[in-house]
């Protein structure tokens, strides 16, 4: 409630107390802003909102959101088509694109199965991953998904339905994070760093 | 950074990361949320957006924002005309508007004298709120300043120019907010409510 503005500002902000990190106070703040820069801020954002809106889709081949379709790593002449990385989100692509990890290609699967939120196999681009997976120039499979209970039960699902295809099916290490301290890590992941251990 | 994603997507990241609340992160975060419910916010927030942009201006009377020139606290029949409530920001009017305490004109200052930030009373609202205090039908102007430094500057300057309309000048009381405990409260706040302290 902005209490005395009219119906346009109170529908401006209740919309922008829908997006993740604004409560109804932040959003109360983000419009005032936005009314202060209108000029500066306001009318561009409003703009890059409508054209995103408008041209972004997802990927057909791998399901990242992208202006165009293929998307822009789908169409990279210099990725490897030997490789494909599984991702459960989008965000998540962008985190290893910004690490730098990897020059192959993704699949964003949307998710990961969930009996708890009704999420089955069908829900999620599984399909077109083992097709993709099963087409003779893929070698290896590489599942980047969280190390959580769904994440790690995806993981086990998809690695059986890919069984057949005799691609190598691997996932990311479990150990140390970088910067990490001992004293403050979960036992599973110490343990699993232990496992793991290898040669200095 | 967004990654591999096209730069109709960066500029959207980078525009929502200057609103108030969001840093990089969160701006990613929101984005991948909008585009994830494209028809549900991305669309409706983009042309709330552009229509305030488009509509939204300062009244010509008490300078808060609004579709409607005069706003519609102006335009209302059932508010007084005889008080004005003084509010640095329309976010401070908006809180007075939700706390219900007020039924009269208010009058947007846009900010407060700020010799650190080079603010004179040639940069706020001062000279119409002279006038319109001077107009013969005001008989109250409560200065509902923030309880700052610069907002304290700024009231003795309000009160010193309206000395010659003859209205009568009153501020907001100081006083222990409703639900404080003493404990936490500070010297200033504490000393000011022992001296305005009233019969029970």
């Amino acid at each position: 409630m902005a209490g005395t503005a009219g119906p346009e500002i109170e529908r401006l902000i209740q919309l922008l107390a829908k997006l993740p990190g604004l409560g109804p106070r932040s959003a109360r703040r983000a419009a005032l802003h936005l009314m202060k820069k209108r000029e500066a801020l306001m009318e561009p954002l409003a703009a890059a909102m409508a054209e995103a809106a408008e041209k972004i889709r997802p990927c057909s081949i791998c399901g990242n959101l992208d202006v165009s379709d293929p998307c822009t790593v789908c169409r990279d002449p210099k990725r490897g088509d030997s490789v494909i990385c599984v991702v459960e989100t989008v965000g998540d692509l962008w985190a290893l694109e910004r690490a730098g990890a990897f020059a192959g290609k993704y699949h964003v699967l949307g998710g990961v199965l969930s009996a708890l939120d009704g999420v089955g196999p069908d829900d999620l681009n599984l399909a077109s991953l083992i097709e993709r997976a099963g087409n003779g120039s893929v070698s290896e499979v590489i599942l980047a998904l969280n190390a959580t209970v769904d994440g790690q039960t995806t993981a086990h699902v998809i690695a059986d339905r890919l069984a057949h295809t005799g691609v190598s099916v691997t996932s990311l290490a479990r150990g140390v994070p970088v910067g990490g301290e001992l004293d403050y890590l979960d036992d599973g992941t110490l343990a699993a760093a232990f496992r793991s251990r290898r040669p200095t």
